[in-house]
């Protein structure tokens, strides 16, 4: 039996997988290696769509593959550019978007996403989101820069109308050696 | 589209489904109102079992009129004591055990679970638990008995050996008034 909690990014995609229905539109706020834009991509269906960021060409390639060799390259829109531009290039109402920050695993570990923009981003995400829709955020706060834009995000989190939205915080309790934290925030 | 992340208890209910398979034992430690018994009963179809403990009998009254009106008794041993007697009673290895802790809603408010005996509880059912198997705990520190119980369980959840469970807290950010907290463990 795979593990439910041992992976935080296999976790969020279980979080959000019921969410997302045939025909619906969704964001990747960050391709990496495609990992998420492949996962949303089998879910969309052909009626639907995925937006895919990044601002690194390698990381464009890695999800391109991925997606040709499911044959999926057909339901993603792949835009190398960076998730504060989203409402550029998304017009359409969302049901899901998934960040997960940080670097590129495997890439140049000093290019990571930056609190600023993430929060731009979130911003641009929350406006598109429909009712019932959900944001995942992987936060890695093991390098400076994720210390920040954890900060940062926490921030934004209690600007949040409790109304408005539902937004749950998970951290693992006994993981050594800064553990990532996973945010999901549900609009209502 | 019913809302995953507004009420505690059916976002826990949410994260442990997948892992209950027909012909599973499992336990609810706090029968309550019997919304989770139902749940769990619905679940194990008949081949399994759920053991439900309460030790009031305004608990069990009400949880053995939800079972009988869908006609799942069968698949239920409700047993009035406390959950700190879980061994006396299970003697199968289970895949779920479930905790709701606090109060019965609309009972006696002076009757709470109390930190030491929930101590008890789960470390005896990590005991029964089987590999892939998961606990879950809602936890309400709106009373004072909730607070004391709250340090408690936080404190046995640090001594838990990272390589032999993954423990992940669950905090809502944006909610006033002391919102309840949810301790998911899963055994590797």
């Amino acid at each position: 039996m795979n593990s439910l909690l041992g992976n935080i990014t296999q976790l969020a995609q279980f979080l959000i997988q019921e969410r997302i229905k045939p025909g619906d539109f969704v964001i990747d706020g960050t391709a990496g290696n495609g990992h998420d834009t492949l996962f949303l991509a089998k879910l969309v269906s052909d009626n639907g769509k995925v937006y895919s960021f990044d601002i690194q060409s390698q990381a464009i390639e890695y999800t391109k593959e991925k997606l040709l060799k499911e044959s999926l390259f057909n339901r993603v829109e792949l835009i190398m550019s960076s998730h504060e531009c989203i409402k550029k290039y998304v017009k359409n109402k969302i049901k899901v978007a998934m960040f997960n920050l940080g670097y590129l695993p495997g890439g140049n570990h000093s290019i990571t996403t930056k609190g600023n923009s993430t929060i731009l981003a979130l911003e641009q995400v929350l406006e598109l989101l429909l009712p019932g829709g959900i944001i995942s955020i992987c936060l890695y706060c093991g390098h400076s820069e994720g210390i920040k834009e954890l900060e940062l995000v926490n921030s934004f989190l209690d600007t949040l109308n409790n109304k408005d939205y539902n937004v749950v915080k998970l951290n693992y309790v006994n993981k050594k050696n800064d553990p990532p934290k996973l945010v999901l925030i549900e609009k209502n």
